[in-house]
């Protein structure tokens, strides 16, 4: 009577193209041979010139329009469903298609703003894409895992199935947002490329022989192929920055208890030593600011326990830009910028470095600082963090690949390899040893302010997100540079610089690997295969500075011309 | 070669008491029977006119005195040494004294004083008393161990014994803060009784037939004599409010990361699901308001990763005075207060029933709401919350006691009983289970909004902090009032009230316990044995609202007259 796996997730992945209207259908799917890049003038043969212009307007721009009446709601809905649509056939992102649902959405809030002459709420008929851990009525949450198909978190009859929606679900329909698909993720999460066995493998729309990363990867593939404007993901590794730098987005890692992460699905949820959190991806910085002022504005803080008591700070903001303009720069009135070119552990590959360097060289030219950062030991928060994410022995992974019996994929094989299940003692030595680094962590930021001719700390560390600028399929080998972040619980926002070129960004032939996970690494970049993918940085604020840190990235997007 | 415990506990006690000087020692100390309260005329009776002017004067007055030269640091500092040498005598409740230390430190900020004509920092001149697991340089911290003594944290040839000091002791010291004592605990910290091997019973100053409280015990009997203007404690299930309403004083528990425990001892380090924090003890809410904002001015979240990014927020006060000031309680422009009187599980004792009654009418007759507090089930909370003090099954705490081989008390014995250590999945489970559960306990709170005539939620809660006004030795059974905070991770802030009166607050013969945990509890009180301890109450209020909570205290301690 039971379907098998396979059954369950054609039928899963067949429901989701059936909800694309025939209209939009593509008939004949050209092979990544035939077409690598499926962004700009390719997907824009698909569209009409009103298509274009709504979807390849950004977020800002379109509150800007639809809170003042200049653009109906159904609109900019319709286009973002089509643009979505075609995403989804050319690079695999959905989980969940509800576009009927998204369009009486927006005509609901066009009724509201006929009769009330104003807006909603100030993302009044801005389509908003969700990362599948969140819930939202009426459709389902799978995670990509077979198992969770009809289900609420893999558990039949809870009596939440379809109905129960996540925390911020709530508050993005206060704000009017329009909720229009779900979007891809690895079964498991805890990847950096995104494959599951009801949607597949989800690609790079700017260079489909690639990754679109993850675990965030539908929304990185969909917002880079601008089917999306803005769309919140989840990060407790990289998965927020990883996705946004493959696809040339920004993207921010939020330090824990700043946006509510309450009533989501997770991956070994309960495991408080490292703690995924909540944050939107766009196309500007601007996009970014937007969703999340938007959701302060609602106090999240009185409806997730985890959330602190902390409101949109403008004056963070001002700091900075204050510091950017002004004309002190001899005596250090600008600011100051650590750099970190490699973690001694695996070195990133060539256009990596060179996008580092065309960060380093335009801010020098604005007169900003650049200082070398020499951090206290990363090996060593890695060797924590890490742990964290094998401390149940991959007990609640498996079990939800038991649901199903349908098979992991090699990217999160290893989870099905683990045995020792830590105990209270050996995750409170983790707990401490990680609190003590923090603090060597933290008074190393401290000492900057010795070094600086600002006599401030160095403001924000620039550095990879990842050693390549994408992955290849199967060959995502190293986490070092996003989830030494997490370990710290620092704030992060990816900038994108550049895209790779292949006369450029060539191979170093008397490479002499650090070990054998720099070889594997180093071996996975081909120039030929990367041509024309997005390079992208991280910069790394401290603490629960989401403010400071957009306002930085938002001038480092500028003076690198993106 | 090695001392057997009972021979380093018994040096450790004369070391102690050695190093108060001979002019101070008592000669014939009073029996309980003789003296049971040594507070008031009877302590006044070994100090000069002025030292009891000093030592009665509240710390924020104390630093309007030494802030602006009025009193010398010095003579300041001298009177309460001198005190707490009494107190200590008397009630058995430091485990360290530095009196030549302070002195010095005082004498070095008057000639800062008078060289500068300004104080160092807000805290100028003001001797501030600390739980023994501040570290502290030059002298031990114990914990109240044996095996503790002549260690750093249990371990020899660290390179930090004596010499490492906690992050809010260097803060304290850069403020002007005055060091000179560090206070008892109950070995493990994990008790509303204060005992060790090494000092003894912590007496209640107020009826010594009556614990001082717990874990802070040792601040609470200082203060509650006026041996310390103002301490620090830190509280895990009650452990700064116990000891503040058993010894008539304001004692607040703020919210986790609002604070900084870095760089403390502590038991059980890096279970992190339920964090001990660290909050002052004081005889005033003034006290408690200036050396949290003196904390704050030094932004320890620089220094310690675990705490926020918040400084200070005087709007959050002004609000509340603002509330409280409003004419317009008819439209519910005051305050609202939720009343719970009993949790269902513990009946509280006559006493703190009145105390309650007393606080409830003098609020009503300010015109401010009163609202019935019926909230989620308490038992469900502490159930989880009580699990947490288990997960390690006692090996640290074990192990601690191992190091001499001393016995533990009765109050903590239950330690060397656990067997079962939580693995990972079982931890994860207790995190996600207490997530709902404040989840479930925020959504009550934010409906009370819909009941009350303000229109607002209720503003705080009233109820006991423990189901007595003091424990008598060996009966501390019940922790249900206080650790129901701490799961939620509330704000709350202990309020003096009144005294026992043993013809007022009599036992009711007909009683009939809800259970076998209830019986106990009420043959604990006797209204003679009681006669004459102060009585308290809790306000708690939501996650994070310290600048609101000590508003409301403040008010609250006004009209009740204290």
């Amino acid at each position: 009577m039971t379907n098998s796996w396979q059954d369950s997730a054609r039928q899963k992945r067949e429901a989701i193209l059936a909800a694309i209207p025939a209209e939009w259908r593509l008939k004949d799917l050209p092979s990544v041979e035939e077409q690598r890049d499926v962004t700009g003038d390719y997907i824009r043969g698909f569209l009409t010139e009103r298509e274009v212009e709504i979807t390849e307007t950004d977020a800002e721009k379109i509150v800007g329009k639809t809170t003042t009446g200049e653009w109906k709601a159904e609109e900019v809905t319709r286009a973002f469903c089509h643009r979505s649509a075609l995403a989804h056939q050319l690079l695999h992102c959905l989980h969940e298609i509800f576009y009927d649902a998204a369009i009486a959405s927006a005509r609901s809030l066009d009724s509201y703003y006929a009769e009330h002459g104003k807006p909603i709420g100030p993302l009044h008929g801005l389509p908003v894409s969700l990362k599948d851990q969140f819930h939202v009525r009426d459709v389902e949450t799978t995670m990509g895992y077979v198992g969770w198909i009809s289900t609420f978190e893999g558990k039949k009859g809870t009596g939440k199935e379809k109905v129960f929606e996540s925390e911020m679900v709530k508050e993005l329909r206060i704000l009017g947002a329009v909720l229009y698909c779900k979007t891809s993720v690895p079964h498991t999460l805890m990847s950096g490329e995104t494959t599951n066995n009801i949607i597949g493998y989800t690609l790079n729309p700017k260079n489909r022989n690639l990754t679109a990363g993850g675990s965030s990867g539908g929304e990185g593939a969909l917002i880079g192929l601008r089917g999306s404007p803005v769309g919140f993901g989840t990060d407790i590794g990289g998965s927020i920055r990883i996705p946004a730098a493959f696809n040339g987005l920004y993207g921010i890692r939020p330090s824990t208890g700043r946006l509510p992460y309450e009533g989501m699905a997770n991956s070994m949820d309960g495991q408080n030593t490292i703690l995924s959190v909540v944050g939107p991806l766009g196309t500007t910085v601007g996009s970014l600011r937007l969703v999340i002022r938007a959701i302060l504005s609602q106090k999240p803080w009185l409806h997730d326990p985890l959330v602190h008591d902390i409101p949109w700070r403008d004056s963070h903001e001002q700091q900075i830009t204050s510091l950017i303009d002004s004309t002190d720069s001899s005596k250090g009135g600008k600011l100051c910028f650590g750099v970190m070119r490699t973690d001694g552990i695996v070195h990133p590959s060539p256009p990596i470095l060179r996008a580092i360097d065309e960060v380093v060289e335009a801010l020098r030219s604005q007169g900003h600082e650049i200082f070398e950062w020499n951090p206290p030991s990363h090996q060593a928060i890695l060797d924590e963090a890490f742990k964290t994410w094998e401390f149940d022995a991959g007990s609640d992974i498996k079990s939800a690949f038991a649901l199903s019996g349908e098979p992991m994929h090699p990217q999160v094989a290893g989870f099905s390899e683990l045995e020792k299940h830590y105990k209270a003692s050996e995750i409170a030595t983790v707990n401490v040893r990680l609190r003590e680094l923090k603090k060597v962590y933290m008074e190393y930021w401290n000492s900057t302010a010795k070094f600086t001719k600002t006599g401030r700390c160095v403001d924000a560390v620039i550095g990879p997100a990842a050693p390549w600028p994408a992955a290849r399929p199967e060959k995502y080998s190293y986490y070092g540079y996003s989830t030494w972040v997490n370990a710290l619980d620092y704030t992060s926002v990816v900038v994108p610089v550049t895209e790779v070129k292949r006369d450029v960004d060539v191979v170093d032939a008397n490479y002499v690997p650090l070990g054998e996970r720099d070889r594997k690494s180093h071996e996975s970049y081909d120039p030929e295969i990367y041509d024309g993918a997005h390079v992208s940085v991280q910069l790394v604020g401290r603490r629960l500075e989401e403010e400071k840190m957009l306002a930085i990235a938002e001038y480092v997007g500028k003076v690198v011309g993106k």
